[in-house]
């Protein structure tokens, strides 16, 4: 272990699947009657390791060599391809895709572990990896028969590779203005002609064909969102035994030069501008924004799994160097008591303190809406669809949380180690660049923010909301509750109750000056909820490390020495005892953030949107 | 312009120089002398365009080529070594040095104005002529006549470059733990060895000659901070008439390879490893620690003034791609209403109003304590004392201030831009990584809050914060006050109250539970003193603009509509509105963070330093 490695947090990972969520309990639901404990515990622990000893190695190799595009191809970094080739034959591509087209058809809940691994020991390799997936469910949720074995099954065997191509240069965030057309040919397909940007593995080098799906306009088709369809588009066209028979019309234009996820190829592509182009529709024409939110949605929470990635990665570095650096004198000693290493420093320990809440905390938030996409698919119908409301409101709020709290954490870790976390030297530098990316991609942040306050917050007569609130508002601090951890919760339950104010002004807002002042501070009310609920996953996940923590020392709480003394001695009542310290840390120090949303909206004030630009 | 350029903002510049601190009146002071309005806004106005045409161009060319490291010596970018020329040429190096050492001893307020934009333009650049004025100005305050002579002035020139050497592999900032040791040589010099790091502008092939000052113990001198001593240490010796006689046994080890500033060498330097090197002693035996600290007071505002000229630049690309960019409809008249430059849309124009108010507060503040040290030197004798307290209580403030800000500033104007911001096509990505760098040199951001809530709050039985709550506390919102700001300036006064309350609180915490915990919020607290003060100078520049603006338009405040219509048509009044509506922006959507800072003081919780690490 050293500050330049990287390895995943087993033991809390194994607290928030088994002890918290018990994702074990699965075992008992139709779709996973084949798989048992020992199983999940298996493919997870293989799954980490392989994330640790195959990705992560490749890491900083292939931010250093980038990519190349030669002869209008795109060449990968040493070492990719071989990886892209071993996660393929171990069955990792198609970890939660449904059995019947190859996939292992695990919960969500028990393989967002691995994708945590996978996106904190190489974003970059992982990316492409993840779009596949999206791309080929997809093709087995819609898809013809012929389409689902001949692209789906291919593409979840990491056989051929897959995207998603939808922003073209005047198309970004507005979607609906997408120019890309299709005319139907005789024989069936049609021909696709349109650039797209900033198509993540756009083109690469790790298999001989990949899986465009395109958003594109058939001809005649009305403007905006409502005429656009999707249609899938190989690389190279194919027989109907997946030979392939020849270059399909679609060419890399451009590889980005980004600031980070170097070793990711973010193409321009062109369809049919150098030869034709053969596009086959997906589903029903007009379909192509429903099915696309489909795997955007999906996307999104696993954007968030890449914050938690770099989260936890800055975590285990910065832990690690503060353990070994020695500076500067302890302060509690004075001058005289000898050079201290940097963690026993406050300030440090402050901000070792907030990466390790932003890294548990998402964990526990993220993996537990993986666990409502489970409920919500599989579990018992009647609760599915209170389990699909939850995880639909949710959704913006873990791809921001992930987003933003994974770049503060990896600020913050380089800020722990200082001069020497600034060199590329050691894995912080890139963790930052990497995971900036996570803002931006699957809509910007501002979009979710919009997603969460202009619509979520009142989808469905508002049962979105009413969901998340049947969820958590059964926390409160009673009388009786002797727990340390009490405190902690009444200051939670006042954040609570702000946000309800908040939204209430929000509300007020857009009715007593107008939509542009009703989403003014769309991001602040989204960093609410995340701040609340980040909040209420780490409290919540306290309170069973609190009854676990109980088995082990009947007295407790007791006197807090004597507990602290316990738990310095055994290291499972040491992991409990500082998921209870995590949770007040973050109730404590990051939670009160949500005090300067409150007073911003509350201000009624919008002088930006008054000020002449 | 464009969204990939660089420009000055001159009309904010001109607004608080000229119309805010009215910089034009320190012509009364008797070293000023010399001077007159016409001659500071020429320098201005020059140095900016120099910035601008000579800096800005090799900013990006500079990144991308970097540094090397050839047959021992630092070989710069391709153009870097003609602009120190036309630099040295053009007398910028020594604008503020004293003009007995041939500097153009201009006031730190007018000279702060080109070194924001020096720093914008081109960081890396900067930062190597920075530091050789900085030490410069140590030699010339504290070398004999010979040494002010032989080095101080062909520095000042810009003929010889200068570094200051304080860490070391075991010393970074633990200072006192310095292993570098200098031994008498009969000739009256001593024999210096050892190794330093994080050495910027340690080596290049800008100057003939290199001068570092270097932190060292003479043999038998006490270990700790005391027993230190700076020495002069050419890496070339040299005769008494300057002429290079033979290499001094200085050698540079290793160049950092980073996130950021790639073009600043940043220096790994072996002394008297290779060879005998001769080192000179600067002024007395012992005093190494304060005579860098007045160094370092200088250079920790100045790192300030990079975060500034990072905000200001993130600030101008921000803008003039949110001009230009089209995207998405317009809120307000709905789907059918065509697209609307992103400028328009609310999450968007929420994070210009941020970046503006943080460059414009910054740029406010930190002109008025270059300002504050203009008065302490050379202002009526009476007032200079309190001048210093203010600027020595400021100091750590207006460098952690600059630097996350500025951060922030550049974070935020990446997403204002979305996916072409992550690309290194648009300089923002750059600006991000250039700047982080910010918050760890010159001491830590860590170290600063420990100086100032540590220290400085108690310094001198409380004279700092006294005099600080002194210049703040006369902005009192009246009631005959007809002023739009009113309720912004009751906002702050509340954001001061807190303040007192949170200062307490630490006392508290000290008193009940110890020095660690004490400082265990000494970030949070900096950071309140960040926004208090930043309000301040936004609130207090506002009522500055207020005036001016009832001078174009007698009515004011009137009807607001009628008030916004006149701004809209006259370029002077558009400009003070928005100044005013800048101030009310952080006032209610970025000062409110000071109560997560209460809050956090208040919850008297130190779970970080009771978990088990």
């Amino acid at each position: 272990m050293s500050s330049t490695d990287f390895a995943v947090d087993r033991r809390d990972i194994r607290f928030v699947q088994k002890e918290y969520l018990k994702v074990d309990d699965l075992c008992g639901l139709e779709p996973f009657g084949d798989f048992n404990p020992e199983l999940f515990e298996m493919v997870v622990t293989e799954g980490l390791t392989f994330a640790e000893e195959v990705f992560f190695p490749l890491n900083k190799p292939g931010d250093e060599a980038g990519l190349k595009l030669e002869n209008g191809l795109v060449v990968t970094p040493p070492g990719f391809q071989q990886a892209w080739k071993k996660m393929a034959e171990g069955g990792w591509m198609g970890m939660t895709a449904p059995t019947e087209y190859g996939g292992q058809g695990l919960p969500l809940s028990v393989a967002v572990a691995v994708q945590e691994a996978l996106f904190g020991a190489n974003p970059s390799l992982y990316i492409t990896m993840l779009l596949t997936q999206g791309a080929a469910g997809l093709i087995t949720a819609f898809g013809t028969d012929e389409q689902k074995k001949l692209f789906g099954e291919r593409m979840i065997a990491g056989q051929w590779g897959g995207t998603m191509c939808l922003s073209e240069s005047q198309a970004g965030s507005a979607v609906g203005e997408v120019l890309s057309r299709a005319v139907p040919a005789p024989e069936g397909h049609y021909l696709l002609t349109g650039a797209k940007q900033w198509i993540s593995g756009g083109d690469h080098d790790f298999t001989e064909n990949i899986i465009h799906l395109v958003l594109a306009r058939i001809e005649g088709a009305p403007p905006g969102t409502k005429g656009l369809s999707l249609f899938v588009v190989p690389k190279h066209r194919v027989n109907g035994t997946g030979a392939i028979q020849a270059p399909n019309g679609v060419s890399t234009v451009r590889l980005e030069h980004k600031l980070g996820i170097k070793a990711s190829p973010t193409c321009v592509l062109d369809f049919g501008g150098t030869a034709p182009c053969h596009a086959y529709l997906l589903g029903g024409a007009g379909q192509g924004m429903a099915q696309m939110f489909k795997l955007m949605n999906e996307a999104r929470q696993q954007i968030g799994y890449q914050g938690l990635g770099a989260a936890a990665a800055a975590l285990h570095n910065g832990l690690d160097y503060a353990r070994e650096r020695v500076q500067g004198p302890a302060i509690e000693g004075g001058r005289g008591s000898g050079q201290s290493a940097i963690i026993h420093h406050p300030d440090v320990r402050h901000m070792l303190a907030t990466i390790r809440a932003i890294a548990e905390g998402l964990r526990g938030l993220m993996y537990k809406v993986a666990w409502m996409e489970d409920m919500a698919h599989h579990g018992p119908p009647d609760n599915r669809e209170y389990y699909q409301n939850l995880a639909d409101f949710l959704t913006p709020v873990v791809k921001v949380a992930g987003s933003d709290l994974g770049f503060e954490a990896a600020r913050l870790a380089i800020q722990v180690l200082g001069g020497v976390g600034y060199t590329e030297e050691f894995p912080l530098a890139q963790n930052l660049r990497d995971i900036k990316i996570a803002s931006i991609y699957e809509g910007t942040n501002g979009i979710q923010a919009l997603d969460l306050v202009g619509r979520k917050l009142n989808l469905r007569e508002g049962a979105l909301l009413e969901a998340l609130m049947h969820l958590i508002s059964p926390m409160v601090p009673t009388r009786a509750m002797a727990s340390p951890l009490r405190q902690a919760i009444v200051w939670w339950r006042e954040a609570l109750e702000g946000l309800s104010r908040t939204v209430e002004e929000l509300r007020k807002a857009t009715a007593n000056h107008g939509p542009r002042q009703g989403v003014f501070n769309a991001t602040g009310v989204t960093d609410y909820f995340t701040h609340v609920m980040l909040a209420h996953t780490l409290l919540d996940m306290a309170l069973t490390a609190e009854e676990k923590l109980k088995g082990l020392f009947p007295e407790y709480p007791g006197d807090p020495h004597a507990l602290a003394a316990f738990a310095a001695q055994n290291e499972e009542a040491r992991f409990y005892f500082n998921k209870i310290k995590t949770a007040e840390h973050y109730v404590t120090q990051i939670l009160p953030r949500v005090k300067a949303v409150e007073a911003a909206v509350a201000s009624n004030s919008f002088a930006a949107l008054e000020a002449l630009w």
